[in-house]
């Protein structure tokens, strides 16, 4: 007999992702973000809230680890079955994902989960002996793990929040983690010059890169509680899109008439103040991580799509290690995408991001014996 | 402006897999059976409706040739979104798949296609230069390509049309193809020797094995036009329940009382008259083969769990090619499953159907050359 | 101090190889045999003594399971070193191997070794657990596996038993193993139609294919002593120079005008009469096998270089089985050859190789579990 | 006919390898240094002159591309065969590489080349379009690619000049290239902090770190004539054994007395000023290699036992970047060693090189768009 059981009256129940502490109902904003519960019963139903103006959201579930379905969601308040038929006795792992970035294109577009409709029981999950934390642009988000190489669309569709390099680090590591990215982003700048499009600003908010009444009602601008979820690790893969910021034209705010625009000399090399100003927010940002998370390891990734920005990055994280003596930070170089490995949107394809999985993994396992 | 077209009136659409020439609606009987469009404009939904008792369908899609979504498909008829938000003058290529085999054990489980919606145009698709027809067992079916490797549910979410050696080898190939298979079928009966479900005395109808009320109104029953679609290549991937077979009990027919076992000695080998019988079994398969398929190049594939009865299946190959003087039949060993390319349910798993893949293709490259 | 020890006095050391039990010198005659011995000690060097008309023979050696060295040997007796300045007391194991088959074509054509020096002491060498006996062509004499691609001379330089099947799948079984093969002979005649190149007449003998009086003197023409080694799987790799024979001219013997010719009738299908004797010799030389090695399973692999015969040799083994009761004889398709893993003159390259060394010892594993 | 031919008189040979422009003989210094011809006719022999100590050299060459032999090379001046028996119209490529370092540790070490013998002709080798120079320590001299993983002795044996990641390198872009690297030298000190063992000082010379009479004799001390070579690239792969001279005891120089330690803190991390000395170092080489290369591109690689002084490394060529406003110079990690790709000796195996050289050709790729 099918029961449904409100989430808030679900102990067992293991949120993932930086959200707030609601339940009635649990809102997802990051992609990978979601739920994880143990079932018994032969029968499993999600009750969600879709809402979205432009970018309707997508997500993907995994039945004891293993990924069997995933789909657009539209508009609406309705459930949606996860397995039906399954043996009663035997407990079930599920795991819900968003597969879709939080879109600060589209500051409606939202998952919330409701309750639960199943004819079994709950029982506690496991927690992870690790966690490990993301933050990161279109290549964290996902971006281009779905659709062909030619695909040219900026849609929902081709993102995944599965085939990327965070969900493989994370599974080869049996670790919990936690997705902070937004597409087009930099440390310093977004890719064309946008200097509202730095992800440090909003890093100690739950999700403030959402701009729209609903944001501020669902919580996404509050503080985020860092007590609550320490990782053990912080990746932080940033750099592309201000790499990409020197060969775009100039930004105007169309509202306060601001303007910016990261400058190349003729000669081809990079302006000295801006590549400064973006060593500062590089060492800025890693000293603001360092402040929220005082017992992690901060590992800068970068190179995935290009080097451009390398020996700055590291140059600055450097020169922070040498000014503060704060030695549990570290670089690491990720594997560029060619031809062999592209997916599409001239991104990183699921090949590439298994590469930068299986180097970021051997590196954190040569940190753990520290 | 989305507007909905029946798909009796879109003329450009390519049918996949057999089925009967009804397209209001269009049912689906097989798995990897479905439809093929190619459409401009920015949205696309699927009218389908679902039918079933126990075991639910599952459907699959590409866009441009990638896997892009997969879910349960429940009762009802409604309206299934394929894609949104595309560029509108680009041309898309969606593949529509059955995600499920036919399930013989619940004869109302069917999907059917009423129409398309979306705010684009029609466009012709390419026909491919080679036809492949899949006949197989639930390795064919794709059973066990889902789900964890400690999964023993028998279930439709476990059942890949997407992940399996057909649809990989047709992808090489760049091929159309078409799948005949039951899971727990054989040549000559069933893994649990029940004679009902040997595969050959359903290969002339459109799909006879359903057993309802439902199928033969849908007109599975009715005779399979052959020369409707013609294959270059026949692949048969049987036997491997027939082997099963001898290490089973009898099997006892509720209703006539008919018994059968196929027997094994004491000393492990195999009762000569039961290997007799599956040997004419195979023989008489094969000539039904090319009755049907006169030109077709037949391969008898063999060998994914276990190589059993391989011997017997090549002699009585041989015998066939000697007795008929028809060259065109051939036997192929394809890579058995072990603890490194197992799937869910003690199945071949993705890297096994991979590797399987490999060698027909190969395989089917050489023969090409003559 | 280094101190010359003969190979007699040597009572740790480990022959391999199928020879006679003559120690002053021992006689290498097959491809893969030689000698291993552990010893402790900074240097060891090896006599050899060498002979040949027309075909160099080579060595290759490995210390401590790993290959160092492989070069051209001429004529003459001299001293070889195989190592310098290692620790003294650590102790190394070394094998040294006949980098060549038994060139039938030069019956003249043999290492020899006398003696080793050295300034360590001898230890024993562990026996290993299983024992693998390779017959076969010139895919299991290594040939193709150095070389360019576009070679085609036929010279020793091209010639490998450390990149063939064989020893791969030895090493992954940690088996010990003998090679008894032939470049262009086959089950029934060579690829060249000539009746005198078929192996099992030379089964019996320790190599009776080397024609010269040399190989009388060297005892290469006795019998074979099957009791003093007796493997626990004898794999035959034989059958792709009888394929080959169906499209070669006839053979004619210029001694005694003997004519012979393996014939392909007009539609290109194979001479019935033709067929069933190469079925005959598969079944003798089967049945052969077994009398010499009671115990043994017998594995008849086929199809690096092509699958034309596969349902021949199916059938004759089948049939083997069928008359005799003997259950303990299988069949196992290998990896066929393609640009992709090809090697010079047109053989299977390393990769071709590794592949069927995996395929190889898996089938072995699943008959070791019965 | 064979006939001898002074290497003199071969104006089609081509020389690799920094050495003098003497050919009477030809003096072989580095690892992979050697030579090349192109050559008709059945047989080649090389005459060689072989001294040393302590470490013997060991050679390997290829024929047509295909690594074909290695051996070890014994004091004296004798004749060494190459091929035989080939094809006496065909042309083939040959190449000979000193398989060993330049042994600092043994100034006597030397193969010279006096003549070849033959009864082909000598056709001209083409040129590549492309060279490479390597500059590095044990890993550019492939220290640890022969030899079991439990392998401890430093032997010329266990180092390879054709399994390592410059030769591999060189092979996928179809590069010439050279090596100049010493095992155990560092930028600024050795890994046991022996300052006589940096590279930097030694890179004008042909070969100057080699002491000995007979490295006078040879014209190892004179200056090299980098005009004579201009590579398009010059890969630096340094810092490993300075990054190991911080965990090693301080070093004193028997002879003058001099003391030097690499300090670490108590808590773990670097003294700040020994840091400065080498990232100087660093520094300073880069613009040495700059003043000899002015056109090169020069990559600094690290990483392939471990990351310690990286974000130093890339400080130091970021500050000298910005100093001198030469771009052309830029940071590679390479992948790191642990169990899956270890060699013998805990370096580097061949699965590390093989990987080294993928990042690396492909990195060179994408500055060869530029």
């Amino acid at each position: 007999m099918l029961r449904k059981v409100a989430l808030k009256d679900i102990s067992e129940l293991k949120v993932h992702g930086r959200t707030t502490d609601c339940l009635e109902p649990l809102t997802l904003f990051w992609t990978a973000s979601g739920f994880e519960c143990n079932v018994s019963g032969t029968e499993l139903w999600v009750e969600v809230e879709v809402t979205y103006d432009t970018f309707e959201p997508w997500f993907s579930y995994t039945v004891n680890g293993d990924w069997v379905g995933r789909q657009m969601l539209l508009k609406g308040r309705y459930w949606v079955p996860l397995f039906r038929g399954m043996s009663a006795d035997q407990m079930k792992n599920v795991r819900f994902y968003k597969d879709l970035q939080a879109m600060s294109d589209d500051g409606n577009s939202y998952i919330q989960i409701h309750a639960l409709r199943l004819d079994g029981e709950f029982y506690p999950v496991k927690e992870k002996k690790l966690k490990l934390e993301f933050i990161g642009d279109s290549i964290t988000s996902g971006e281009g793990l779905f659709g062909a190489k030619e695909e040219e669309d900026w849609i929902p569709m081709f993102f995944s929040s599965l085939k990327d390099y965070a969900y493989l680090t994370a599974k080869k590591l049996d670790a919990e983690y936690r997705i902070f990215s937004q597409s087009g982003w930099g440390v310093y700048s977004g890719w064309d010059n946008n200097k509202n499009h730095a992800i440090p600003p909003h890093y100690r908010q739950i999700c403030s890169l959402m701009e729209s009444d609903q944001n501020e009602r669902l919580g996404g601008n509050r503080a985020h509680d860092f007590a609550s979820w320490q990782p053990d690790y912080v990746i932080v893969n940033l750099g592309t899109n201000d790499a990409g910021s020197f060969d775009q034209p100039e930004w105007v705010d169309e509202q306060t008439g601001e303007r910016h625009k990261m400058r190349q000399n003729v000669d081809g090399s990079l302006n000295k103040e801006d590549v400064a100003a973006f060593q500062n927010a590089v060492k800025g940002f890693v000293g603001l991580i360092r402040e929220c998370n005082p017992k992690a390891h901060i590992i800068w990734c970068y190179g995935m799509l290009g080097l451009k920005l390398q020996l700055y990055i590291c140059e600055a994280i450097a020169e922070y290690v040498e000014e503060t003596g704060d030695y549990r930070v570290s670089y690491l170089q990720l594997t560029d995408t060619d031809d062999s490995n592209v997916g599409s949107r001239q991104h990183p394809g699921a090949l590439c991001h298994k590469q930068a999985a299986e180097t970021l993994t051997k590196y954190i396992l040569t940190l753990g014996d520290n």
